[in-house]
């Protein structure tokens, strides 16, 4: 067992401890009650950086939440890596329907439950416990590194991005990595070689000016809700085709070997979700395969609908105004800034007559495709091979990680999209977890990517 | 002036003290944490009947929230009133848009606002000072009264059906007056001579057994709230028509007289409303009058959905479950219990594949046809004509009141329908208010028509 194996093992109950303390920070970052979570969670993440021996470790204010940087660049003649994380968490709702208080870290089958237990701050502490371990064993890092963690990732990740488009040179770097992905199963590693752009929208439908009694008005009054009905059913037909006018005309064909993969799915992961999922059947573009359409088609999906009353038992309002969150998924063809106004029309044509439709564009990113010969990608893939005892696969993901398009363009340096979560991880969602396997595999294998990147 | 008017005009002012002390009751019949400040109210209500000379006055228990019942039958050889009200309110929220806490009675511009200021402990409240009033002048009432109050109204009615069908004899009388219905304007009297029934339901769609990551599996994931989409969009169309098969069979043609008044609208009514509503333009189905369509035909109205995220900020969730509520106004001849099945049927018919739909009658009632001729109604006429100096019109209305049609199954007598309220009062809507010149009005109104009925 070698120095770095023997000091990882020895330590993993307090690395486990420390992510603990990190996770009983409710720091959501879109609920302004929680901002002073968020920034707890923050200096949080700027102590364990400074104990592990970084230099110029700050707390970077910003228009929102804050940024936490650090740097260790003591490897003259070494190539310096970017290492990106976030501390936000989402919200928690609906919290009746978890099995642990949602920030109270409760292990259970191997598995820590607890909301930002996987996403992302279980990823973003085996990334520090890696670079704790290099430190303590070798007395100093293995190549150059600077780290750069955000609050804002589930609220739009605008500070980050103003940050890195208005600062690129003290982030100058040969390569970028990103912890906050996932593998298909605990023992399939896999790189991400794409990742989908995305918009998230509000459509708000304003019908009458007050609220109305349906049995007073029902025939003749707008209502938002009927008409969000309308629009959405719409936008998107029951067999998945997104109806915006041009939203297909720039996707192009992917290469055919990514083709034969989505459509041999060797791993049989559509199988594997749809018992994860516990449905019947997948529904969505048949014309597609199922990988493909949950890594390289456009998506629309319906994230909720406010307005009216939804509480136990009747009310027979027709409401005044309704809005529905609606995100659109982008393959990188599509960008997001080109996209959203096409978006926008569709809505208006869409809606029934008689009623006011207003089009929020609440945050955009875009995807991005990674090349896999660049030297960043070859040493992350026999990290994974010495962790996992297998060759890693190469995955096109569907959701989005608009920092990771951000440093590729302002940054120009490959980024390496290398996560240990798994599919039931449920993120977003109640009960979200991260597998205490996955989190120790993942301090080991980070380790040996960034001595083999040296 | 008679003593009577004397006597009115010199207590209005505590007539109106009593209405704010019950205001301030909270009695939301449809939360369960508000159980007792339903009680609250009932008993209110008795000490009121009690005070005024009530014999008899008891809070009878049911499975629900309580009756309150009260008689006074000590004029032998006049005919016999049972006045029906109901002292529990809509739910607040939005609570945020209410100018003044709503619970919280206040005066402003001739109007007393308040959650249940008209709907209906304001109407009600007229009535009993009215029989106060009686009683003080006189000694004695001029007809025989029996008073039954309901507290679950706005919650179904589930406890005063099974009451009047089970305890008919003690009830029987020779008119209903339900004093819970509106003019449609402050000098314009009205008697209603129809009302719509209603079925109010809750359709439930299951996607995935928990929520889901859009990322993860937005293009393969059955999305609910997508399913309510389309399931009403198909249920009702851009133009106001509704699409379940068999609903419209059982439609008759109403009397010319009627169909006249509709399309000719003298009062200008449907401008009013349009202006009431602050809209451009009245949206349903244009080959029928406005007033036939809130009148007298069947309307189908989504009042919530609930399901995913709507908080600030994004979210991107596939929501495991959403629900639908959806109410649907049915003319008399359209009886609640066959016509839900077909609304069933419809929903299922409509859903899209891969999703479990269920659909709950949560309640219904049946609607109503009052014939002008029967001696209350003339008695309710002439009274009108007193107090406001004019002829009152005949109207349909197109809210429900299932309580009028049960009495008018079950107790054989006709039902008058003689209320106060003014379309703007906002009923189930944040800043509900009432008319203080119409609360003082109705007090002398029902104090004549009980003297003409004797």
């Amino acid at each position: 067992m070698t120095q770095l194996e023997t000091y990882i093992t020895e330590h993993e109950e307090r690395f486990l401890d420390e992510l603990k303390g990190w996770l009983r920070i409710p720091s959501i970052s879109t609920l302004p009650e929680h901002a002073g979570d968020v920034r707890a969670a923050a200096e949080y993440a700027a102590r364990d950086l400074q104990s592990i021996g970084f230099d110029k470790v700050e707390v970077i204010a910003t228009q929102g939440h804050p940024l936490v940087y650090g740097e260790w660049l003591n490897a003259p003649g070494k190539p310096t890596v970017l290492i990106y994380g976030h501390y936000d968490v989402q919200p928690v709702d609906p919290v009746e329907l978890w099995d642990t208080p949602p920030f109270e870290p409760t292990i259970r089958n191997g598995n820590i439950y607890c909301r930002g237990a996987c996403d992302d701050k279980g990823q973003t502490m085996l990334v520090f416990k890696a670079l704790e371990s290099l430190m303590a064993v070798d007395g100093k890092l293995p190549v150059n590194v600077k780290v750069l963690i955000e609050g804002e990732e589930e609220a739009g990740g605008e500070s980050i991005e103003h940050y890195v488009r208005t600062t690129p040179e003290p982030l100058g770097c040969d390569a970028a990595f990103i912890c906050d992905t996932h593998m298909p199963g605990p023992e399939t590693p896999a790189l991400i070689t794409g990742l989908r752009g995305i918009i998230y929208t509000e459509v708000e439908v304003q019908g009458a000016r007050r609220d109305l009694h349906s049995g007073t008005y029902g025939g003749i009054a707008p209502n938002p809700l009927h008409a969000l009905a309308i629009i959405i059913s719409k936008l998107k037909d029951e067999q998945g085709h997104i109806h915006i006018p041009g939203l297909y005309d720039k996707l192009r064909l992917a290469a055919q070997v990514e083709r034969d993969f989505w459509e041999n799915d060797p791993l049989n992961f559509a199988e594997a979700l749809r018992e994860e999922m516990g449905v019947s059947q997948l529904v969505g573009e048949a014309e597609h395969p199922p990988l493909e359409r949950i890594s390289a088609r456009p998506t629309l999906e319906v994230h909720g609908i406010a307005g009216g009353f939804i509480g136990d038992g009747a009310k027979t309002v027709i409401p005044a105004v309704a809005k529905a969150k609606i995100s659109l998924r982008l393959p990188p063809d599509l960008i997001s800034k080109e996209i959203f106004p096409l978006f926008e029309k569709a809505v208006h044509d869409a809606a029934p007559e008689g009623v006011k439709v207003t089009v929020q564009n609440l945050h955009g990113g875009e995807g991005l495709v990674v090349d896999l010969d660049n030297p960043a990608m070859v040493a992350a893939t026999q990290a994974l091979k010495e962790t996992y005892g297998k060759e890693p696969i190469y995955l096109r993901e569907g959701g989005s990680i608009p920092v990771a398009a951000l440093f590729n363009e302002i940054l120009h340096v490959p980024v390496v999209l290398m996560g240990f979560g798994l599919p039931d991880d449920n993120l977003h969602a109640p009960n979200e977890k991260y597998s205490l396997a996955q989190f120790y595999r993942g301090i080991r294998t980070v380790a040996r990517f960034l001595q083999n990147l040296a």
